[in-house]
């Protein structure tokens, strides 16, 4: 038997959460936060009896009576009301403890929007107390870190302000609740891919060409050379497919050098993709796309439907499968139909016309989902397999959610002899492409999947008006900081 | 009621898994694989009564005898034996078939290593087939995909000459299964920051300036600029907690341009980071590191410890925490006791001082892990904390597994005024940090976390001899392809 091993410089206090693996079931104690065991999370209050507690978070609001302040304390869980009834000035005759209360009430009358403090005092029930139901009337406050009184932004501010201030504009709870939606909803992606025996795979970013568009890419000085950051993950998740790993996924950063400022693009933004083996169409792909979407809303609405519901003031819907396709030349037909004319000479669909068969499709059938299918060979990229009765045609999709597009899907064409000729068509040297190319000589099954991009659904389930607003740190042509 | 939606485009088959949503639990009719109803995964055929079915995969080895013919086909879930009895020459008076058959005997000598092919046939339970007990009598052979028959790489082939061709050298077994390994385990880590209120975050890798060595930045032509590609997260996984995010997680790129070519670099590496709010030291840090390492290996030899044992010859511990905690000088005294001086003029440890700390904590505790604590504050970047009464050490740790780093953890400073003089005194320029020196002036809780490199801890789990291996595209000074 070896001796226990030696565990330097712990302190002298229990962890209150160690033991608990492998991970636990989410439920532990609510009066203890990881990893600390004396604070206790807003949230968990509630579940407490009335006595004694610490809870640490910022100052949201002062309101600093004559004869009792109250403070509303907020952490990443919720707002919580302190009470504190104040010493104005030392009693003649004072009593143990005034000098102190004296202090206190100074501290709190001091105390700057945002500053970060710790509080002790005694839980109470009292129903007559609207945020939540209970108060913690104070018995000790530590100023942990105070706050410079000039706040920079007010929730009013301009988005671009907001965005300079990105981590105070965070503090908002409409604005925390996004990543939290959004960490919930990968996280059902996630295991869905996992339960069904998907590989995990980190694509690298540094390229030594274009995996898309050579008019969108970002050069990087490589040592003596030159690299690219990769557009996709497109080339790399298709690599997986001869090496016969059958099921991958991944999500993970992509960069596009594109110089537009609209609300739905960026220079960076995280991508959801798949890519699956043995598929006989792109329709295979679709049925994989709507059974995560569904996976990912069915999370989101049990674990925030509540919450989005009070903060957005919308109701989030499972959507149901099959979701609607609807062909491309079809889709156009039904725009012209409802008088627009797509002002695009290519086969493309505009914004509007997105939102115009978008709205049809809700009319129509109810749902906030549709696939466009069919889209021209024109106007696809050539790895994109082509009908084989009519080769102007691909096996591709689109994804449009409540009349924006958030997804590109496809059947990959993986003939090579057919795969050089559709390079060569667009215009691509398959001597750059060599390295892709040999993916397709040594034998790989029939694939296809789908690239999407996070920040969309999130700003689209939400009805937010940019992915600025659901993108952590926003990336744009004039937006490195911070 | 709504008409339902048109599904256009579909084949006329059943989809065998539709409707399982939400994510199903991972049991589902092993004689489907996703998303294709009639493909068996080869892991599946033990489970099926003898009988028809289809199996895709490469052929692995043909052994193509004068009147029988066997083919190893193997797909991403292992290997099986299909068996065709040779017909070498139509008979005088051909049956009907014989035709066919004789074409699918030629095919059959003709099919070359490593083309993808779907078989359909009998399957037959015989005890005496060494592969699996079981056997697939050959019906139709349908070559999907024809392989160049001269292979590029063989199993012996250079490392270098591997990852020239890493899709083909990914069949194997053996490198197939590291990914699979690496997805367990990272579901197991977010499994565990979900189920703890971990809130996941997408940090940009675009930056307008250094997040840690100005040495080792990648510069981008960003538009008319620069921008400098993330080494680290550390700044923005930071700036979640001023802005109220208690804890974060992420696992992402980081970016290196460390021109060294050692099997533990790597110019991009998967980062896995956490950083949490209201620590009291980086023993929090440690405690939710050993917390997470445990979920991971328990999911890792749970669902993988055969398999590892099998090809890779390695049992799977999980490891028992504590971990054993040594302070740096401690563990310097330790290795100079055991007659290793470590030759660096700095504070540091080298990797053969890390080899030695690791091995005597091995003969003395019988644990693969360690902490090493207390770096000197010399050689520890500005933002670690430092330690009240000495001024010299850092509240930090490195982890050391099975003799190698792989994280480094710490308390951070956040109390602004000793951050900016931490700066200086590392010579830099308060200026250029301005953006993420501004995180520390509006309120924000002590914190701290650590980052780890996924490429190392599953190369020291499996007993890789470099990073290489366990990294699904490798990138290196002289290695952008493919």
């Amino acid at each position: 038997m070896l001796p226990r091993p030696p565990v330097y410089g712990c302190r002298n206090r229990e962890f209150a959460v160690s033991g608990r693996h492998p991970a636990p079931s989410g439920h532990h104690d609510p009066r203890v936060d990881f990893p600390l065991v004396t604070r206790v999370l807003v949230k968990n209050l509630s579940a407490l009896p009335d006595g004694p507690v610490t809870v640490s978070g910022w100052v949201d609001t002062v309101r600093d009576q004559k004869k009792v302040q109250f403070v509303i304390l907020r952490d990443e869980s919720g707002a919580v009301q302190i009470v504190n009834p104040a010493l104005r000035e030392l009693p003649e005759e004072a009593a143990e403890g005034d000098a102190a209360r004296l202090a206190t009430t100074e501290a709190i009358s001091a105390l700057s929007h945002g500053s970060f403090i710790t509080v002790t005092g005694e839980l109470k029930k009292d129903e007559r107390v609207k945020l939540g139901g209970l108060e913690v009337k104070l018995a000790t406050l530590d100023v942990v870190s105070a706050a410079n009184p000039e706040a920079p932004i007010a929730a009013d501010s301009s988005l671009d302000k907001r965005m300079d201030w990105r981590f105070l504009d965070l503090r908002q709870p409409k604005q925390a609740l996004i990543f939290r939606i959004q960490t919930t909803f990968l996280h059902a992606l996630r295991s869905y891919w996992v339960e069904n025996d998907f590989v995990e795979i980190h694509t690298p970013k540094l390229m030594a060409s274009a995996s898309e568009s050579r008019a969108e890419l970002f050069e990087v000085e490589y040592f003596d050379g030159k690299a690219y950051l990769s557009q996709s993950p497109q080339f790399f998740k298709q690599m997986a497919q001869p090496a016969g790993f059958g099921k991958v996924f991944e999500v993970g950063p992509a960069f596009r050098a594109d110089p537009s400022f609209t609300s739905r693009h960026a220079t960076e933004f995280t991508s959801v993709d798949a890519e699956v083996s043995w598929i006989e169409s792109h329709d295979d792909v679709m049925k994989l796309h709507e059974e995560l979407m569904v996976a990912g809303f069915t999370a989101v609405k049990a674990k925030h439907g509540a919450e989005i519901q009070e903060l957005f003031g919308i109701e989030i819907e499972v959507p149901a499968v099959p979701f609607p396709r609807i062909p491309l030349a079809e889709a156009k037909q039904i725009v012209a139909d409802r008088g627009y004319v797509i002002p695009r000479a290519d086969d493309d669909m505009d914004p509007e016309g997105e939102r115009q068969i978008a709205a049809y499709v809700k009319e129509t059938y109810g749902h906030d989902f549709v696939f466009l299918t069919d889209y021209a060979s024109s106007i696809r990229p050539f790895y994109h397999m082509r009908r084989e009765d009519d080769e102007t045609i691909t096996n591709s999709y689109d994804l449009i959610y409540n009349g924006t597009e958030i997804s590109t899907g496809a059947q990959r064409e993986h003939r090579i002899d057919v795969l050089v000729e559709q390079a060569k068509d667009k215009g691509l040297d398959p001597e750059e492409l060599g390295f892709y190319l040999d993916f397709f000589r040594y034998g790989v099954p029939p694939h296809g999947g789908f690239g999407m991009g996070l920040a969309r659904v999130l700003m689209l389930m939400l009805g937010e008006s940019s992915i600025r607003e659901t993108t952590y740190l926003f990336r744009g042509p004039t937006r490195l900081l911070p």
